[in-house]
């Protein structure tokens, strides 16, 4: 069987970014995982003493905070700066980004429609910026039957698929005559995207590695599902199992940009033993 | 043979407006045709004596000038208003608004893409508005190899098809970081469109009444053509051949947007004789 990697795949510039600064920190506190990936999150605590608070009230007497990758809200930004406590700020600036337009886009009296999942942290952080009013969609269906102003702001969640961001934007410019577009996915989630596209077309069976928490990752296996019936999305090598490789000829593998490079060494080695 | 007239069809809001205002003028000249329809201008002339120039350098002892429906250029207009004669305005609002959006849009510092015919009159009118840089393209692949700047207005001639100015727009997100749309086709566009493509499914031939230079007629012809192999643009019922309706049990009818109901009813009457 060929085992074949993903022309682009893991690690992403903020991921990169975010843990290179957790491990120059260390002894800090973050709210809500640094990156979408536990096992990652795990080895931070245990090397580098970064442990991972779920609020900010969760706080005691840590001396250090770092912002996760995917922001918080400008509230939960305020209410950390009142504390006695250092701040490093590990957003990504694909992130920081829609937050900035968010905020300027209200200045200019837009509302704001943000393409995402409004349970997502990233989205959270993104909506707390809008001082208008901010509509958060999965689906332009969503928006069918409500009033809209006259012109209205489009920001993309840093992780969606951009086909299904051109759909929300067409329906948009039926209904309203200005849509100012700024497409604010990310350039990883793009390339990671095209390539797992790519890869699993000729594969007949595809391994996605990566946190069940990580939006780019499940869209990454739900690509892959779309042109590989076979495929799998688990977090560790742990979960493989040696029934799933009977009679193919070609495994795909991708993960998400959360995922650490030595997991997904251990992924590939397991299914070569196999 | 049933015999069925679309939805919508014929003289928009702008037409009527300026055809109103023509009557009411009477005694002048137009730089260019008013509307894109011969019938319509003759008609004009033999009863209001509403002539047609072709450049504001025709302009002779005329006293008073017709800005036509779908308008001029700032230049020509800078032009017309030094010289001694009165200006009356007949450009459709919806013509009007691009205009300006391209003016606005060039203060703040905008290229402008315009999705249209270069050579058209209402396109080189909007166009001349702009003071920074204009795309006028009728495709996507027309932009492809240009580097375009990271923020970009997009306008469309009043009278193409949405879905294509969609396209437009989709691939922009993908080049630009910034795309500001306004979607610029007006409502009897939209209109006549959609009612064109619901009859033309249902007929074995279609009959589109209109001007061969008016884009919007050629619009409607396109979308029957897609359709209704059997469609035929004519301008008058002069054109109209029996042996095109050998057979055919569904007629379906439109007429452009400049199209005068006389005009329409002399072809429904002729092809009942038939």
């Amino acid at each position: 069987m060929i085992i074949e990697l993903a022309k682009n795949y893991g690690f992403c510039f903020g991921v990169k970014r975010a843990i290179k600064k957790a491990e120059q920190i260390k002894d800090a506190a973050t709210i809500g995982p640094l990156i979408h990936n536990n096992e990652e999150i795990s080895r931070l605590q245990k090397k580098f003493n970064v442990k991972t608070l779920q609020n900010i009230t969760d706080l005691t007497n840590e001396k250090k905070a770092i912002i996760r990758t995917h922001g918080i809200t400008k509230q939960d930004l305020a209410e950390l700066q009142k504390k006695n406590i250092e701040i490093f700020d590990a957003t990504c600036p694909f992130v920081t980004k829609p937050q900035q337009l968010c905020e300027q886009m209200s200045k200019e009296g837009y509302e704001v429609v943000i393409f995402g999942d409004e349970n997502h942290p990233e989205v959270k952080g993104v909506k707390s910026y809008v001082s208008t009013k901010a509509y958060v969609v999965l689906d332009k269906s969503e928006l069918e039957d409500l009033k809209l102003p006259h012109k209205i702001a489009v920001v993309s969640q840093t992780t969606k698929k951009v086909e299904q961001f051109m759909e929300l934007v067409n329906f948009l410019m039926l209904k309203v005559k200005e849509v100012r577009v700024f497409n604010t996915i990310c350039d990883a989630t793009f390339k990671n995207q095209a390539a797992i596209t790519e890869l699993s077309k000729k594969s007949d069976i595809i391994i996605i590695v990566g946190g069940k928490n990580s939006a780019n990752t499940k869209q990454l296996f739900l690509i892959a599902k779309n042109y590989c019936e076979d495929s799998y999305l688990i977090e560790t090598q742990d979960e493989l199992e040696k029934s799933w490789f009977k009679d193919k000829k070609h495994c795909g593998i991708s993960a998400g940009a959360s995922t650490p490079d030595w997991i997904i060494k251990e992924v590939v080695d397991k299914i070569k033993a196999f």
